[in-house]
């Protein structure tokens, strides 16, 4: 790969979102890419931040203008766009969560609706450090929710390692910023609403993600037991921390998780395991692509592991574009910090 | 006026809106109020913060229950409350625009609305601290806009003395927390968006409350010069700040600004003219019914003042409450703080 | 109890704190109170917010003007201060940890000093609701701590119940603003440090409140498990709120959990058990002295708890002011609300 | 100017305060750059963030490693390293305000000191879009301060065309987040005391920079009349804003301004004036160099300009960098968004 490579031409859809702004704002800034087109129908025919560009409807882009379009948009419209796209030989980025679990049965049970294009379902999941090497040069590509991502990448080691006691429950304690909630306006998102406050929501087993989550840790310890997973709303822009504690086996002393974690992370550009003693925070990775853990030992026997993660790059918008960077052979970092 | 006076019954119209939040929670702790009813069309049957009352819908509401309704509604509406519960022998305390402006004429102007009432216009204009006499034992009144507050007390004093040079634009650099526009979800006061950031809105002559300035700083002093007023929107919940730069006629050293804020305000319980060299800031007065003052005079000829609020309080609600003590006859102070 | 009977002459040491302003604050409200004087080493000679005081040192203050002191000090110092108030016969209200673990030892093991009084961890624990038998008519109390106080109080119908499995960690993911941490200025508590951030801190077993915590545990439900503990510095001034996950007894179903607090709750005059799918948040009960919980049943087996207080209120002036009035026989909610 | 350009070799005085932070952030994604050193005294043996390096002491970092010098230090402090630095053959950028002003009587006046090397004060004044003729290829410049920047940009315009009434104040209303104040903590950027707050201070002729920003709208206008400057600490981390309201003579109509501005702005990379009736806000500019621009004309004699930056990029580090650009031949937007 040389800089005489000939640029990427991309295209995005749903760019006015928060994500989508993301996307945009990356990949202005990447050596390989030239953005061709932004869409939005709420925003059509305002300048694109960060480009030369204005936004155009979903429907006038060209297919036919680009190599590769990430889709930033609401699920449901993200899978016809998906499959329209790949007809046209044109190379997919999903960030929705059209393309993330694994059967229809399941989509329906979390989105309560009929998948539109069942067959998209067997899209590999772009958790590259999980996943990466399903992931090189591959045409399509479902980007992981944000606790999702958070969620796996803190309990990976563990997981493959196989050191969580069987059937005990993994309990996921989250908080967002507000751009995880998306750029509509509503009543409790108002400003005055949510400054000063902070609420959980969706708590338990009710959050979509529970199924996207449940899904990947079955594939990696299929007898870990069920996980309770409470996200809370806070009052800032960007920035997704899980606080998860976990039962470890009897066998497996808690001490030990800090260099299970260096091993199994020491050679990933984005994954940062704090020294011993240091809390991960919201600061280690706004606006940067990074994930940052920090692992606390219980007792001997518990684990409590922070991941945190900003929840538009790293969780949305920078991971979308490493996936892109795999998919067409660049450094895995090229436009990322 | 003893603690064995009966309770005033009182009817509060828009009472979830915040303005309308703020009149509940300080009538519920007021030592001489019973809360008949608190009305919202949206959030009809939940309930009341701070009572044990649910909200009924504006219609339900009946005037033969009270003594007295403070009317927290949009302008157009409250006008026809105000009317409606005059007639049924209520007193009205009006907290939207309806009833601030003198002439039809004017209301048109900055409203762009035939007014619905114009004999309404009558009313007095309950800036406590200019026009109390006016105000003893009324039957109605218009509570001030929350810019007019802090502004017009910010000049008062020289307006009164007649010291600002004629025809020098008074010029008003405003900043407002966001529940002054309003609890509606709009898409610029979406969390994300105002989180982080500071803009202005509606500058130079814009905004409606620069026809309220000028018509009351015009009958306290006909030579004035023109408003040149810029509000802002800060990423605060309440607090509002008007930073005022006047010209002074030759013959008033501004060195003297201090002691004429002071004599001016000496006897009042809600002005606080600070000390010299301190400045009025948010923290002096937020979740309280003052008006915190600070003066720096400059080059001898200009003066720099700083007038402080709780737009939800002095600039709304607790400025209502200080109104119905004098229509009362309670102590002025009760029941705020 | 008459309108009519005598003042209770107060005094408040450290008033110049986040907590000691609050105190302050409430009992310049409080109908049965007389401030005889606040307390300030750092703020001596300056006016204290809502009083016509101003702040003088420490030993200044007469013991012989008072009926009853607020201790709002340092650990440490504030046993002395106990110690000298109540040979005077002053009744003492003491905010700090002084007073509130049960041995010499275990003050030793969690705050690294011999405990200058021994004789004063006699003193009963101030949780209004779960020892109110003990503190009416006392002449010295321990006011708990923030955290220990949300926790508790999320915990209490459980642990009284014997419900909770034996032996099986309880888990408290616990986020505080920073007014918790102190008014004294340091590296991490600037203002752009915190600004956007979100920290864990002290992760695990390692803050001083889980002896509290385990303490109070213990004497409700002597099989009760160990705690696991992370606070998180949340960048708001106030509010705290603890997230509690417990393993229940196989014989008690997690959808009974509702109606058991809602029986052990019903009169508590400060404890809002939300209606089923409310989730508490700051919202509730910031400025207020009220505690918010929301439950939320997990596969029958497990409960998802949330407490929620305003830090500096119910977790420290308002419910040492809820303790005065037991102390003196006034109305419990007399000055708070 | 080719990719295969040699590296210059940089080095980072006072890396780890906010200003300089930025520096080490853009220097290290930007092509042209390798950074040999970052220092601080405070923060020596820590890692630098965005860096493989870490912090060293101010005494330990070699001159003969770097072809180029970031002073990023206390004023004072900053002019004998530049002096050093210069000795040593060392392209020197200072972001202090050792280099800003014209004659060691006005460095008396203004910072209470002697300046150690009065012959520095013949440094070019690097504010790029005023004097970019004067910097391309010098060996050393002095930085504008953040509110000069901002200020002058908004003006300069006006100030080249002469369109400005004579002897009449401009007056400016400056309101910065709170990085502007530095790292340091202090007693009044605790950040319980800034959330939700905002504060005037330096009011009126007080603040250090109204020197800095008179003698550069001297040279541009000699007929300009005193400056008001009042800035204001808003609880943001970053982002300045100037709120200047100036008299035009009357033979310039205020609403020839926009063509006056879009004419003057037009080629520049970094300054955005805004469309008529938009308004420029902090979001339009936090993490890039740019200014943005809107203009209220109001009366057809008075201009309102609202003025926004960066206070960290183009205030401080950007504006460094963009210098950096032109004293090495760089293209002056390399390594900027």
């Amino acid at each position: 790969m040389t800089e005489s490579q000939p640029l990427q031409r991309v295209g995005v859809y749903g760019a006015s979102g928060y994500a989508g702004q993301d996307v945009v704002r990356i990949l202005a800034q990447h050596p390989h890419v030239e953005i061709a087109f932004a869409t939005s129908d709420n925003y059509a025919g305002e300048p694109v931040p960060a480009t030369d560009l204005q936004y155009i409807p979903h429907d006038d882009a060209s297919l036919s203008a680009v190599d590769v379009v990430f889709l930033a948009l609401p699920h449901g419209a993200s899978a016809r766009r998906a499959a329209t796209a790949s007809a046209h030989g044109v190379k997919v980025i999903d960030l929705s969560a059209d393309l993330r679990l694994d059967s229809a049965e399941s989509y329906q049970r979390w989105y309560s609706a009929t998948h539109p294009h069942p067959a998209l379902l067997a899209t590999p999941y772009g958790l590259v450090e999980v996943n990466r090497a399903l992931l090189h040069g591959v045409d399509m590509v479902a980007v992981p929710g944000c606790y999702p991502t958070a969620t796996l990448l803190g309990l990976y080691p563990l997981l493959r390692a196989g050191v969580i006691l069987p059937d005990a429950p993994i309990i996921v304690d989250a908080k967002s910023g507000v751009t995880g909630a998306g750029r509509a306006p509503k009543p409790h998102l108002h400003f005055p609403e949510v400054y000063g406050n902070l609420t959980p929501y969706a708590a338990g087993r009710a959050h979509r993600h529970v199924g996207e989550i449940e899904q990947e840790i079955g594939k990696l310890d299929a007898d870990a037991g069920a996980l309770i997973f409470t996200p809370h709303l806070v009052a800032v822009d960007r920035g997704l921390m899980t606080s998860i504690y976990v039962h470890l086996k009897p066998d497996f002393p808690a001490d030990d998780a800090p260099t299970l974690y260096r091993r199994a992370y020491d050679a990933e550009p984005f994954i940062d395991v704090l020294p011993d003693g240091a809390q991960a925070s919201f600061k280690h990775v706004v606006h940067t692509n990074h994930c940052a853990i920090s692992l606390t030992p219980v007792n001997g026997r518990y684990l409590h592991i922070t991941s945190v993660i900003d929840n538009l790059v790293k969780g949305a918008a920078g991971q979308a574009v490493q996936n892109f960077n795999l998919m067409c052979g660049f450094a895995e970092t090229a436009g990322l910090c």
